[in-house]
């Protein structure tokens, strides 16, 4: 399986007029072995059959306490609140996500580069690795707001040109997650099955999650097939838990109307080898706080 | 305690124009003993605490069968879609909830007048019971529609004059509830203090919410001191399973962006010493479909 960086044959089409289809996935998930560490056999095994991997205490309550602090700071922060890359609720006037967080803070800076995080994602990818993304997210309580089911790697391929599925996702709960605060929610074993998102829409439930979504959103014959073949898991954990996931896991978050707000913060490599061309979907380029084009690895 | 039905002194204030309030509970919980039966004295004990119980395997695989395909008779019967007692949702023209199931169907009658239900109900309330409100409600898969916290006390008391806390909900599941796909959400222990609905929205956050969810929306402030004080149960359960609760539980049901759809029957029995007078809000009184005036007891 070699992969250029030149924009060849598609291998995943999305977004191009035609039906919603279920495709296999035409990558390895894992590259490294369990010799180039730190993960083990069996954690390799779990990844390579799931897509995912959790760590319960993976950061110490001191860290989770420093990077809280860091992102209430940077919360309050003017000259953070007047960027593109802060995103506001508009009823609230709350931040809801700030996006390139390891290139804004040098407290989130040095997380991106750690080692724990790092030396997982290269053995993973089995190259170097640079940062395709990083933010802080923030969910209130009391709300309803739900993230909807999707595959990054779907957004990252059409919109930011990524070629292949090379890529995964670190997230960092700084609070607790329980079943009714919008925990992570994911399909393991889904990553292997690539869902190539139509514009053609033959019914009204189609259209009304298509209006309500987005581009990239899957149909719900392709989620229905998904949880049938896979089942749904819902990722509870404590502050300074990680999640480690493919970037092609088809995941997603209930709403929260539960008191108890949420926060995480999240890195996503991507492997040198799979430097993003220009976006399949033919549209311009997002900015470099979405989908970098900065593809220094991290030393 | 002595419980009239003339309309006196209003001990549970509400919508008022004034603020939102927590304040004790003024009624036993439970008036029975175990003597009676069917409950046991550490079930009628955990209702006291908690107000509620959950029974795992309440009705066989069989008889949920019958009740689910009652249901679907139900709602695609145009006589029934016709009724102002039925619950269509615009969009996809599905029915969302039929209420008063128990006076249109005989298999839901046969529910509400099931000795497994009356007898456990009976036994809590001390007193013959009449059904108040019943109800099928079915949720879809693939949406982020929640049912945000309320106690349903709160409502009877001000939409339909019931006077005192002394009535029973029986919900019984048709379908699988996992955490994902919107399972009754209780604060344990919540039965024992009454929330006040105020009308005074000092916050945005607070004037969102009512705008969203209607008067008797309890407040942020009030939702999060119950939270606090007693935690938040997730009542995951298999079709067949039961919950009987308090008329005054705070409860609520997250949205549902699973792809599984869920339904539910539901039968609320009131003491015949309890029966409601005007409502205390001052408004007309609602339909016997939500407000039952027919206190026959059940035999």
């Amino acid at each position: 399986m070699t992969q250029s960086s030149e924009q060849v044959a598609d291998v995943y089409p999305t977004r191009t007029g035609g039906e919603f289809l279920l495709m296999p996935r035409e990558d390895f998930v894992v590259h490294g072995t369990a010799d180039d560490g730190p993960l083990d056999g069996e954690e390799l095994e779990d990844f390579t059959q799931n897509g995912y991997l959790t760590f319960p205490e993976f950061f110490t309550p001191t860290e989770v306490t420093a990077l809280g602090d860091e992102l209430e700071r940077m919360a309050t922060d003017p000259e953070i609140l007047a960027q593109d890359s802060t995103i506001v609720d508009q009823a609230s006037h709350e931040v809801r996500t700030i996006f390139g967080v390891h290139r804004t803070s040098e407290v989130f800076h040095a997380v991106a580069h750690d080692p724990r995080l790092v030396d997982r994602a290269r053995q993973i990818l089995g190259t170097d690795v640079y940062i395709h993304q990083s933010g802080a997210n923030t969910k209130p309580g009391l709300t309803g707001d739900d993230v909807y089911w999707h595959s990054d790697f779907e957004t990252w391929h059409a919109e930011d040109g990524m070629p292949r599925m090379r890529a995964v996702s670190f997230t960092i709960a700084l609070s607790d997650f329980h079943s009714f605060n919008s925990p992570l929610m994911i399909m393991p074993g889904s990553h292997t099955t690539y869902v190539s998102c139509g514009d053609i829409v033959p019914t009204q439930q189609e259209k009304a999650l298509l209006d309500m979504h987005g581009s990239g959103t899957p149909s719900p014959a392709a989620l229905e097939q998904l949880a049938d073949r896979h089942g749904i898991e819902v990722l509870e954990g404590g502050p300074g838990s990680a999640v480690l996931f493919d970037s092609n896991s088809m995941h997603g978050s209930g709403g929260n109307i539960s008191p108890y707000p949420s926060s995480t913060l999240y890195f996503v490599y991507n492997s040198v080898e799979n430097e993003p061309v220009e976006p399949y979907s033919g549209q311009a380029r997002r900015p470099e706080f979405l989908g970098a084009r900065d593809f220094t690895p991290v030393p």
